[in-house]
């Protein structure tokens, strides 16, 4: 039985994760459910994107991921089922799945047409399960739609190289739980158009000129621990996800401040490299 | 076997939650457990019974759903189990389910009387487990406690009709992910009363005319879109559960507010119907 | 199969959490995996401590617990799991299993060696996963790892009994979702020196005479309710870990407040028991 995920905006407090979690088990009662996150900022489809597009990898082929982001279904917002790197994606046709359809061709794209007449509020729940059980067992995505080709893709989180080569500018386009700031320039990106050459990143008031690995590799631990630059320490690493990514080494922005608060920066402000 | 489900204030980042999931999984290892919500507001009765009303009903008939609000047992707080609409309730007799129990009739209702001699400060790792799994096995209510009938019905979450029904009054009581104010009026109520007459509704300084079905429908999509009034457009709507709610079109509590930030509205307060 | 947990500082924003999940699942697909907790603050080693030590005894013996705070290997954080208790605990040798090696001896432990050459700045997901599933195969830990004995034991989070006997210092390691103050004094301490002795508890300004089994055992409800003394009211309590616990009776620390603002005490605060 293939894995069913859920993306949401809908927050843990609400019962609504609940009730669509309860509707699955009632559909398929050896359903697996994960959850992949709920606390997206209400609405933020970049944000969305982001996580999916590093979520999503980690499953198995076949897995179903139902994003309930921004899906009250009108005449701008269309469902539709995507087939893509052999996962399946249920959602909004509202640039929900740019990040991971830039790097995947979709294999197959239906606009759902089983709504019936009545409209509801709560879509994830009336129709995106419906949706996903149908996949989970074995059901094709003809039988809920038909084949659409045009998949609506969000501007701007794609970053600009100037310059002949000797700047990327790119912007932030995610601040994780330790209030690091991601920016939209991947390691590939940067490897490709830096060919090896020195650079400088700027970031407002902050420059960054080496860009690390691990967290850890901006320490040296052959200085004593009491004399040590260590907490609160700045850093550009390639992240996880191999975006690069603006850090304070072991911050806590709930305490000392994270990367985010520290440098004053902020979602969509602009991160730019230039090479020598 | 039945799906056993979770509803506490326990928060998230506390052991408790897993200690539970901890033991039931040691008593029934193949057992489904799903969180409703961990999030209610410490003791908050209410709110734990608009979440688990409108949650436990797309759960399979059968499931068992723990309750885990001001649950400590004394004089005044029996612990109960309840068979209602098909499923099971384990809680505290301290109004949790009014909200449920005043649609359906419990069909049958124990005081739960396995408590043995020592006190617990965590009934619901301590008694409430043994009895979701003793249901889960398919064991009686009967044998884990003694039959009564009195159930504790909460006062005040019942809306007022007033003036040879020109007028519906009720409160808020939940206020949703999206900072959405939801009333204790509901959609038969309020078709019963009005009986398609027009109307105003009034909280406090905020007035509506329409109830729409869909948040979109608020909007007018034939309006270009950089011309139409959009984000921020306040709206009454009959939300999913089919109670009235007012809303704030694409709200984020935490960066613009939400309906109730900006209609200045809290929990009980007042929102009234006047018909013509 | 065993249970795998996971309890982590990644938050449940982030995609981080379901990563690990779908890695677990791509290796195992009947893996049986529960969230401990995901909002450990921070690199915060001691609250973790608290956390996995409550919440691992209610797990089957035989599971596994995966901790990914400050986890990332470097010369001083080398990665270990461990045997003990019958259960299995892979995480950073930082002193997170402190509290339950205080109390239960090791039966193995190994430092893992699995790394291969290229470094990780997301260990859980690319070393954690790995052993865990290992362990659930029914693997063994010299598999993955040379057996150590040095397991690291952090300073500080153990009363200090002083005078003769007549007193206890210790300091507050952890605050509850109600805002109640959790110390590091543990029942069996507390009976063991104070043998039965009247005592009086010192918490900055606020002081106690009584230490309660139950929150409840605190109110009066032969008084009436409407001239009792119950909400706010502050009470000592052995809590359901056992250790000695500062509370306020029905407590929010949302609106009202808790124990923690209410005392202005906070995290490493010194509390004291002096004996008769």
């Amino acid at each position: 039985m293939s894995i069913i995920t859920l993306t949401t905006d809908f927050g843990i407090k609400d019962h609504f994760v609940s009730a669509v979690k309860g509707a699955i088990y009632t559909e398929l009662p050896e359903a697996r459910i994960v959850d992949v996150s709920h606390e997206i900022s209400p609405f933020h489809i970049i944000e969305a994107a982001y996580i999916i597009q590093n979520a999503y990898k980690n499953f198995p082929k076949g897995s179903i991921h139902i994003i309930g982001i921004d899906s009250e279904l009108h005449a701008e917002n269309k469902h539709i089922a995507v087939k893509l790197d052999d996962h399946y994606f249920i959602c909004a046709n509202n640039g929900l799945i740019s990040l991971i359809a830039s790097e995947f061709r979709p294999e197959k794209m239906v606009e759902i047409n089983i709504h019936g007449t009545r409209g509801t509020n709560f879509p994830v729940l009336d129709v995106f399960v419906t949706v996903a059980c149908h996949i989970a067992r074995g059901g094709t995505l003809e039988v809920i739609g038909k084949t659409v080709t045009d998949i609506k893709m969000i501007k701007g989180i794609t970053p600009i190289v100037n310059l002949g080569d000797k700047q990327i500018v790119g912007s932030i386009i995610y601040i994780d739980n330790y209030g690091n700031l991601v920016t939209n320039i991947k390691r590939k990106l940067f490897e490709k158009i830096g060919k090896g050459r020195t650079f400088k990143i700027t970031a407002r008031s902050a420059f960054f000129y080496t860009i690390y690995d691990r967290y850890s590799d901006a320490i040296n631990f052959e200085i004593e621990k009491s004399k040590r630059e260590e907490d609160g320490k700045k850093l550009a690493i390639f992240n996880s996800s191999d975006y690069l990514e603006l850090a304070i080494y072991k911050s806590n922005p709930k305490t000392v401040g994270g990367a985010s608060s520290l440098f004053g920066l902020r979602y969509r402000d602009t991160v730019s490299i230039n090479f020598e």
